[in-house]
Order: C-alpha cells, then sequence, then structure tokens
C-alpha cells in the first residue's frame, strides 16, 4: 500500500483528527503509536495510570483528557468488559463514533444491547494481528501494515459510522474486510482460537519435559508451540466468549488426534489419511495467503 | 564451530577421505554435499538413478562406484528399509563404518539384528534438522551447521566405529550427542512426532476452509501448520515405527484437547489451567534453547 492509497485522497470521507484509545496494552498502544505516525491526535486512557504514562512516553499520545468529543474511541480492552466501557464512554460522550479490536465480536454486541448502548454508531473490529507478548512496551506502529481487519457494522449502524472506523482502519495501513459477528466468530475459531488451544496443549506436554527431550527439541516444534506464550487468562476469556463454534472445532480436533493415537499402532491407512487432510488444509492455507 | 575446532585437529583421529551416501532424498544429498564442501569424495547411491544424478550435477559426488571399501556408509532412507539397506551393504562390503539418518532408532536395530547384521560396525544416527520438503532438490550443504545429531551406538558398537562417525557428523557443523536407542525414541516422540501429528490435525480443519476462515489466517496458523506440509507416507512410516511412544503422548494431548473442548463451555479454570501448562512447557522450551 502506497502513501496515495490512502483514506484521504477520498474526497467523500471526513478526515479524521482525533481518536481516543481505552486500554493502552499491546493493542491499544499499537494503534495509538500507528495513528500518530499519520499525525492524528491520540488521547490514553487506562485503568492502570502507569500503563497510560508507559504508552505517552513511547510516544503512543497524551494521558491528558480530550477537550471534546473525540472522532473515535477505541476499546482496547479485554472481549468481556467491551460492553461496559462503551455503555460508559457513550453515556460520558466520548466520542461521535466507537470501535473495538475484541478477537469475539458477537458477545460483546449482545452485551453491549443489554446495557442498552446505542449501536447506530458502534463498529465492532478485529485486527488480524497480534503478539505472544503484552503491554504497551510490546506495542508496535506497524502491528497492522497489509493485515486484515475485520469490522462487523450491524444493520441499525449509520454508514458515516461505517465510514468513520473503515479511514482509521486504512489510516493504521490494514486492509478493512466486512462480516457478521457470527461470521466471524466462527471462522476466527478455525483460524486462530483453536489453533491457539492446540498449541498450548502441545506445549503442556513438555511441561514436566527432561534434557534428553529438549535437546530433541528443534526449530519446528519453536514454531508451533510460540503462540502458547500468551496470556493464559486474557485467552481464557477470549476463548469463552467464543464457546460454541470453539468447542465444535477443537471436538473435532481432539477426536482425529484420539483415532490416530489408536491408528499409529495399528490401522496405518487411517494415519496416512489424517496426514493427506493435513497436507490438504495446507496447501490450501498456503495457496490462499501468497499466490 | 571455526575451520580448528573440527575433528582432524584430534591426532588420534583418522580422517576420513571417502563415503558413500545410500538415498539421495534431502537428507542424503545434504549429507553429501556438507561433506563435499570439506572436500571429502562422496559416492552417491539411489534405486532412482534420476534421484542420483540430479544430486550428482548439484556437486553432491559422483554416481559412479567406489573402487574399493569406504571409510563410512551414510544409509539415508526410509527407516523401515534401513535394515535391509544395512545387510546389504555389509554383504557388499561397501564400507567400512555403516550409519543412518532415520527418525527412529529402536526399531531399526531389532530388524538390523533380525537381518543377521554385524552390530559392531554400525552407529545409528539422526540429525536433528530437516525440510517440509523432500528430494535432493531440496537438499542445503549448511541444514546440519549447529544442529545436535543424536547417535546410538550399543554395547557391541566398537569405539573406533563411534570415533569414525563422530568425525563425520563433526565435518558436517552438527553437534554429535549420545543416547541410547529407546531413550531417543521417547523423547522424538514428544520433540517431534507429536507435533507433527498435532499440527497435521491442525491444518486438516482448514481441508474445507471456506474464504471468510481462510481471511482470518495469519501467520500464526502458517507457523503452526507449516510442518503438515511434508510428505504424508514417509511421515506415516515414521509414526508407525514409533508407535508405543506416540500413541502415548498423542492420547495425553488428545485427552487434553477433549477436556478443553468441554472446559470451553463450562469450566473455565480449567481452561486456564490448560493454557498455563502450555506457558510452562513453551518457557521450558525457550529457556531451554535459547538461555
Amino acid at each position: 500500500m502506497t502513501e496515495s492509497d490512502i483514506g484521504r485522497s477520498d474526497a467523500e470521507s471526513a478526515a479524521l483528527d482525533s481518536v481516543a484509545v481505552i486500554g493502552t496494552g499491546m493493542m491499544g498502544t499499537s494503534v495509538a503509536l500507528s495513528l500518530r505516525a499519520r499525525g492524528l491526535q491520540v488521547y490514553l486512557r487506562d485503568q492502570d495510570p502507569a500503563a497510560a504514562a508507559v504508552a505517552a512516553a513511547r510516544g503512543a499520545g497524551t494521558t491528558e483528557d480530550p477537550p471534546g468529543p473525540v472522532d473515535v474511541a477505541v476499546i482496547a480492552v479485554p472481549p468481556g468488559e467491551i460492553a461496559l466501557v462503551l455503555a460508559e464512554c457513550q453515556a460520558a460522550g466520548l466520542a461521535r463514533v466507537f470501535t473495538d479490536v475484541g478477537s469475539v465480536k458477537a458477545a460483546p454486541v449482545a452485551a453491549a444491547e443489554a446495557y442498552g448502548c446505542d449501536l447506530s454508531n458502534y463498529v465492532g473490529g478485529h485486527p488480524m494481528a497480534g503478539s505472544e507478548r503484552s503491554g504497551p512496551m510490546a506495542a508496535s506502529p506497524t502491528l497492522f501494515l497489509d493485515r486484515t481487519w475485520v469490522l462487523t457494522p450491524l444493520s441499525e449502524t449509520t454508514p458515516a459510522a461505517i465510514e468513520t472506523v473503515v479511514e482509521l482502519v486504512e489510516l493504521t495501513g490494514a486492509e478493512p474486510v466486512m462480516m457478521t459477528p457470527a461470521d466471524h466468530d466462527r471462522a476466527v475459531a478455525r483460524a486462530s482460537h483453536v489453533p491457539h488451544l492446540v498449541a498450548a496443549a502441545l506445549a503442556a506436554t513438555l511441561d514436566d519435559a527432561d534434557d534428553a527431550v529438549l535437546r530433541l527439541c528443534d526449530s519446528d516444534i519453536l514454531d508451533i508451540t510460540r503462540v502458547a506464550a500468551g496470556d493464559a487468562k486474557m485467552w481464557s476469556d477470549v476463548l469463552s466468549l467464543n464457546a460454541t463454534d470453539v468447542a465444535k472445532v477443537l471436538s473435532e480436533v481432539a477426536a482425529d488426534l484420539a483415532e490416530a493415537a489408536a491408528a499409529v499402532a495399528g490401522d496405518w491407512t487411517q494415519l496416512t489419511t489424517l496426514l493427506r487432510r493435513g497436507n490438504s488444509g495446507r496447501a490450501l492455507l498456503t495457496g490462499a495467503l501468497f499466490y
């Protein structure tokens, strides 16, 4: 993507000037840094003032209160807290438009409805970028470059709100992709949530590994288990909020592996079939991403 | 490792001059290329003459027969065929010492005993390096640099045979590590075989993935599933030859994931516990490899 491709070349779009980022962890601070790099005014808030101060010291924005409503508030808190924070920010008139960066989308909408939030100026979002590290020091202004950033507007969302959040996403260098919350949650179970749990279960087999095992570990298992370093509490919350879709796919994987465990001592054909299905899935994945 | 660290500085060791490589796939050709780079004479054989010709054209050695017994024959064929090839090569007097590069170690020894092979001049080996690509064109002379290369001498193996194979391993730039065949197989089940099957099972969940799922796949799942591109037939053979150890660890992973599938909809504590065990295993792994 070049400078000239980005939002402001579109005469229709209202140029963004000011953004509030609520929650200055790795993700929120990365959003803030990428928008500061494009010259926007960014206001930082975190329930831990020290975290907001660290983000500010990294150049992500100011910890002062905005003088009036900002153009967009980016809610970068754990998915289980998005709805409450949205309700509070809307009540305080913090912004004209609201979005979030949570990795589940249907549950926060249901909770926001229960809190009586205004859903006409809220566009849920999920940037497909992350890190197994957490906190503002792990943030990067280039985290979203050329990444997919899912947006999940509802039937009641106004076109102006969608346009504003699309502009914000494009300013970070990401590519906005529209989905329904349900489609997002189903897809992300396969693409991210179940892979995370599988990597964790595999890493868990090494939690009592002796020297002989560790000496035989190579770059393959390092790559496979990298995400297993992610924050356990945060991931547990995410997975629980996408329980139905995750449980369905995870049951498939668990059954495949239980069958493979039986097959490995007996029916080699079945084992080869699973490995060939793995070849197919991998080919589909690399084909979709690289060609 | 510098030039001066390598084998020939030891006045006790008989310098290697000639090596035969039986099987010019990715692994055999990589061994041949790394030894050619150290100036050794390398004789190449493959049941597919075209594969041997490709390896020779890449500079891995000659396809001519050696004039007499070579110093070492490196048997680089699938693990299920090692014992038969060893028996044939010993009967033909191809080399003074024999080794192999198979990723299972106990089963080939048992088969070699059944074939009546001479185990005094045979030292099993397994370089902890590889590629999801196969064939001589995927080979690299630097594949083994700074990698662990397990050797599994038996009680009847002569010290001279061990010394010769240690010298060969060091010439490739790898670090030899001694283990019993049983210890190797138990360790490699956790470090490599089960991770491969788990990655395959995960990639298999994508073999019918739609565009929405593929758009949400990021570098995390690419890393986790990379090894699932490996040759299904070859891996099926390897896993079947290490059935007992693989089945044991795989059953643990399958049970953990089945429990997680149940927990995700209910008992979040149990889910967090699995994720924390994953954190521990990952920390042990990176700690052992990097510090």
